[in-house]
């Protein structure tokens, strides 16, 4: 009895190889533990989370978060299933529960109760839901508009990213909370349908036509309050040139200058002095006290149907997670991009079909 | 009976153009007005304050603050005395008063009542306090530093353009206020020094110096809570680099930016997510309110000696403004910058020697 994990096989130099042992990662078998410590449970993965923070974590540089060492199992979220539990932890956790973990790359784990938390649902709700819309990503989308963005009544919203997994749920919010017209800048023109008759943003930019910029500045007439990023680079420019006096540009993410060997810093840089901008960045796990309001919120929005969850789920296994990776940051996905390691169908016992 | 005003010529390519009359500014000569209108002051202007802000001024782009138009006189602050009071004003103004007014680069001006400020000068203070410590630079420092900055205890606060007119003051208010560590940045030995011993700045860096990046990592042994920035570029890119967890970066002006053809963004601005960085633009107007409250705080620090001023006069006349303009952004000056269009010994009446 063995199981695959992938490991972190060599820096990027810039960009993420996906090629499996001879690239930036590299498939290592080993024996599942026959004897569950005490105070572990085994669990094994069902669902990977793809990120785009990803990327920095493989950087050693000062960030929020310790590099993943070389030759370690790749870090990342993952939905799972209990299958086997430690003797000192049969009265808290049960063969067959789902959890959330932070079980890296691989198809199982040992995790400490601790490291774990236990999938709830609200009506409606999928396993997926709880590293999405009801987890991580949702909660970097609820507290970077709600707390850092603060869009008021009758504001502009802009989301760049919009059709990603933190985006389209950052944009849904705005509207959710009265901003006047939310637009969202994508990669494609099925993306920035997808914003405007799904989900309801008032307008969509492909910053990929050549005309994006002009259609920007139409699309914001009254300017832009607040900008909600995850891409940084020629958006964020182009989004500062924008900018309305005091609004607020909230920093999530900068995926297009991630894999870049020469980041793009914006060049507006003169308007955050003439329209008195204030450009912030965040990390969702300051905000932790204020978790399970947030998820109540989310949840009761997710099951009447203001809110919209969607997913782009990579089947066929976790060797396929590195070409995941780099096709996340080609912007392959809509909403939230996960890799199927083991599908809902092999799980055990009666939650089976959650 | 005639005097000299400069007026804007032409757009600057992206540099300003000293050569009076061929250049970015003309001379212009025009009578002084006979009868001075009821509801207007006729003053002479002693000082000029020169200011990177005027760069800006000169762009028709969206500001905070209209352009200058073609063919007008250069928009300007400066320290005048009233020569002449309209028959209305006889109960609220003397000749030989001295005020602060946006005369514009001429000789002599007439002013409405509310378009002047009476010089009012505590203990040790010189007129030209009044639009320098004591006046909009003053205030720049102390809102941006105390409203935008806030320095606290134990945090080490960095400030660029330190041997300007507002970094130098800035610096000092963040000592004043009990900043652990004050480190200034400035483009020579000389200034530096001047930082360090006349100021009291902890520590100063010589930007020019080839090793200046590693000499301000040294600096900040901690890393840098505040950052105020008067000069954009790679200055604020080598600070962000520098952010300290939740660090607020000030971003007072950019005068290494103003006269490029392509403006340099900051390409750090990763760690503005990593450190949660809040990077926000300010305008002293915002703050007009404050105003009363800032200027008592800020005289009695002179008077007492904790806040000392440095002014750069440029002697001469008015036909030397858009040269020392220029030499501004060169860097020539520390402290504040002025050209003296009429030497104080030419002053009317009692309060000639203030």
């Amino acid at each position: 009895m063995s199981y695959k994990q992938i490991l972190y096989n060599k820096a990027p130099e810039p960009a993420i190889d996906p090629t499996l042992n001879s690239g930036t990662f590299r498939l290592n078998t080993v024996p599942r533990p026959t004897d569950v410590p005490a105070d572990k449970l085994l669990v094994r993965v069902h669902y990977l989370s793809l990120d785009p923070a990803m990327r920095q974590w493989l950087t050693a540089k000062r960030s929020y978060i310790a590099p993943v060492e070389l030759g370690a199992v790749m870090r990342g979220q993952s939905i799972a299933q209990v299958v086997e539990v430690g003797s000192s932890l049969t009265s808290q956790f049960k063969t067959g529960e789902w959890v959330v973990a932070y079980s890296g790359w691989q198809e199982y784990a040992l995790m400490g109760a601790k490291e774990v938390e236990k999938v709830t649902l609200p009506a409606g709700g999928r396993p997926t839901d709880a590293m999405s819309v009801l987890g991580m990503t949702g909660l970097t989308a609820y507290f970077g508009m709600l707390e850092v963005g603060q869009p008021k009544a009758g504001e502009t919203v802009v989301v760049s990213g919009a059709a990603g997994a933190t985006g389209s749920i950052a944009g849904q919010i705005a509207k959710i909370k009265g901003a006047k017209r939310v637009v969202g800048l994508a990669g494609s023109k099925e993306k920035c349908e997808f914003l405007v008759k799904e989900l309801g943003f008032d307008a969509a930019i492909n910053y990929k036509d050549p005309q994006w910029k002009k259609q920007l500045k139409e699309a914001t007439p009254e300017y832009i309050d607040v900008f909600f990023d995850n891409t940084g680079g020629e958006i964020l420019d182009a989004c500062l040139a924008r900018a309305a006096r005091d609004s607020r540009f909230v920093i999530c993410g900068a995926i297009s200058q991630y894999n870049a060997a020469k980041p793009q810093g914006p060049t507006s840089f003169m308007t955050v002095i003439s329209q008195r901008v204030t450009v912030k960045g965040f990390i969702v796990f300051d905000y932790a006290k204020k978790y399970g309001a947030a998820l109540q919120e989310l949840a009761s929005w997710l099951s009447q149907g203001k809110l919209k969850r969607k997913e782009h789920i990579v089947p066929g296994g976790i060797e396929g997670t590195p070409k995941a990776l780099v096709d996340l940051y080609a912007g392959v996905n809509t909403g939230k991009m996960m890799v199927e390691v083991a599908p809902i169908s092999e799980a055990l016992g009666p939650k089976a079909k959650l």
